[in-house]
């Protein structure tokens, strides 16, 4: 007999445990200021006791923000071992969480091998890989069939899991009285609606939620409430079908805690700027402070090809103000699936959202890097500038490309380096500029 | 004799300019709305009266965000038609300004050319200019030269000048008593500081104000007051020294207004997220309303490489916060002068950033574009979803390289499409996904 199920379990019990240890030390918090916040369901650390190689993280709004990167193999993307590649690579890019959302071929088998390899936190959509499971037409698929499927993800060792559980009757009766421009953009969503819609059953998900608790419970899955009725505009943001699956949401949360089970919960979505912080503010009221993951928010609906910039400013104010993990948004969003490239820029401007963010809210140690880098900035020291960045190669190969007249410059400025002609003004030098 | 020397003079006349008329068609406001706006200084026109080819446009918190691009010849871009090429290409992406801020070469010949041909604002920075065109050492230019080129300037047509005023005596001791990490980073408010420290002698653009005012009555240059404190990391960031010269461009703003002429103040700078509100409220309180044009904010330090990212973040922020003139930031900032690559990247970041402040700030018209663009999303109609977009080349090469398997759909999804799936269910079809 265990002395704990879950995360959230042994920190209600008082117990330390070894995944709680290594989040402090790199949190910079002690152990039972952790395990209070773990408690009360503020802060989760997903990790199945299947997946043995995870170097755990905790996810909440205190703590630095995480970011998730979606891969997985599908119709256009069949190789197995150049995915597992770019997982490899996102990992070190910084991602502290991939989403496998694979829907072709031998999706166990892809599953099974993050499990047994990746050290970052592992999560799923069941409900995709079940209609790639099944093999039927979508009605056909029987509730204890979509069961079996997060039954069978669990085993598997997966650490969280998007479960579409607030779209339930009600909200989808909600949903069709109240129009939006762009209805369901979630796939999920979209498939249990469908499902709904065609069986004229409950989403099961919703009618057998204890089940699916008492499956997490076991193997300590952190259920990830899936947002349906996440705005697929702007148009559609913060509007009632939103709001509603919020509603139900919050109610689900503490379902799940009161069976010690860690949970977050899914969010927006495209929203104008200036709803970002009330959202993030009834979330955390609603769902009385369980983690915000958002997707976004998308700041506006024009720019495909740059959706990164409008996640990453959407992205920077929700986690400014209490969303705790985003997932990563690329170039390619609305257009195509990403490839390695996008994959990276990707990663990188959710990194840089991220840290912006932990920034403004104070998280401990965020500033130590601005503070190293401008030291190097203020001393002109370059090989510092470039490796001290957030992608040192990116770095040197725009420092490379141009080679400034004189080595401790660059080419935007030369002789007119305001860093450096301070620098020798202040100490006393004489700066001349136009024949240097 | 005119019957008014500025816009400024003309709207506290109560005569309308076909200036006005033009901007108040564009902003889809009311001409006497405008004039009141701009008898105030809270809206400005930047439009020299040498330069004829303009195609007026407004600044201001409550119009549309304008955005500026840099550009300018330099001893590493010497080929003057490649540069009018790139202000060409900068104008048909949308940049209502250029600055010039050429420092090599004949920059004479440059500068009237823009005016010549360029319907954009065009700003320049007549410090620079003064070094490369006096060819002696900096402590050896007089005040009086210094004023000369100023003259020169407004007599080529120039809209704007930035010119470091606020770095008088004061404001350079305070800022030798409260040291930073990285000093001054404005080029030209180094070396007008470099100037005081060898010659001992007051900033001659703060001694002789007043026949700066004059001279920019006279032609109705726009004062764009620059900011020499602007801090260059994090940690400097609204400190004393920032906020010191702020006070004194308040102070130098209700002067320029005694004159008509027209004003508006320059700001940070690097900044965290959590400190651009009160910025942008503080700038507006000090300079009564007076135009902000901010350099970024950049929300960190450390993305050498994505800093029309960072710069994209606070632009955003910072506009929808009372900002209303974003100067551009490329990747290429602190690394190397920007190649055409960049500019359009650097561009588009700020559009984006603009744009989505516009959205934030409820200015007219501005949520029209995103209406259209998600209407054209929920019917999958993919070409006018490119032709809509920021950028419809790269939107359709994104989609041109990944051919779906569904002409209506894209590889992200393919028959996931929530989007499709959900037009199909509500319309009351049998949505399979497995086998279509």
């Amino acid at each position: 007999m265990r002395e704990y199920a879950t995360q959230m379990e042994a920190a209600r019990k008082g117990i330390c445990t070894p995944q709680m240890e290594a989040v402090a030390k790199k949190e910079q918090m002690s152990v039972p200021e952790l395990m209070e916040l773990m408690a009360q369901g503020k802060v989760i650390i997903p990790c199945n006791r299947l997946h043995t190689c995870i170097e755990p993280n905790a996810i909440g709004s205190m703590l630095k923000t995480k970011i998730n990167v979606n891969l997985g193999t599908s119709r256009d993307w069949k190789d197995m071992e150049m995915e597992l590649q770019k997982v490899r690579d996102a990992v070190e890019m910084g991602a502290e969480s991939i989403m496998d959302l694979s829907s072709f071929g031998d999706t166990a088998k892809f599953r099974r091998r993050l499990t047994q390899e990746c050290p970052a936190m592992i999560g799923t959509v069941p409900i995709y890989d079940a209609v790639v499971y099944y093999h039927k037409p979508l009605k056909e698929i029987t509730a204890e069939e979509w069961l079996k499927i997060v039954e069978m993800h669990a085993k598997d060792g997966v650490d969280f899991m998007t479960i579409h559980v607030g779209i339930n009757k009600n909200t989808a009766q909600r949903f069709k009285k109240n129009k939006r421009l762009t209805n369901i953009v979630s796939r999920g969503g979209s498939i249990i609606f469908a499902w709904m819609e065609m069986t004229g059953e409950e989403n099961p998900f919703f009618q057998y939620y204890d089940r699916i608790l008492d499956i997490c419970r076991e193997y300590d899955v952190t259920m990830s409430l899936g947002d349906a009725c996440r705005p697929g505009c702007l148009e559609d943001a913060s509007d009632i079908s939103q709001l509603e699956e919020l509603l139900t949401l919050g109610e689900l949360t503490k379902r799940a805690w009161e069976k010690d089970v860690q949970v977050m919960v899914e969010g927006p979505g495209h929203m104008p700027m200036d709803q970002i912080a009330a959202n993030m503010k009834i979330q955390q009221t609603v769902c009385k402070g369980a983690p915000f993951y958002v997707l976004g928010p998308l700041v506006t609906d024009v720019a495909p090809g740059y959706d990164h910039i409008t996640a990453a400013i959407g992205g920077a104010m929700a986690a400014a103000s209490g969303a705790s993990f985003l997932c990563y948004v690329t170039p390619a969003e609305h257009l195509r699936l990403p490839d390695v490239q996008d994959v990276k820029e990707g990663i990188i401007a959710s990194k840089i959202a991220a840290h912006a963010a932990d920034i403004a809210k104070g998280v401990r140690g965020a500033m130590d890097w601005d503070r190293k880098m401008s030291a190097a900035r203020k001393r002109l020291d370059w090989e510092e500038m470039c490796s001290r960045g957030i992608d040192p190669e990116k770095a040197r190969a725009y420092r490379a490309s141009a080679k400034p007249e004189k080595e401790d410059t660059c080419s935007m400025c030369g002789n007119f380096c305001a860093l450096k002609n301070m620098n020798r003004i202040l100490d006393g030098e004489i700066v001349s500029i136009y024949d240097e």
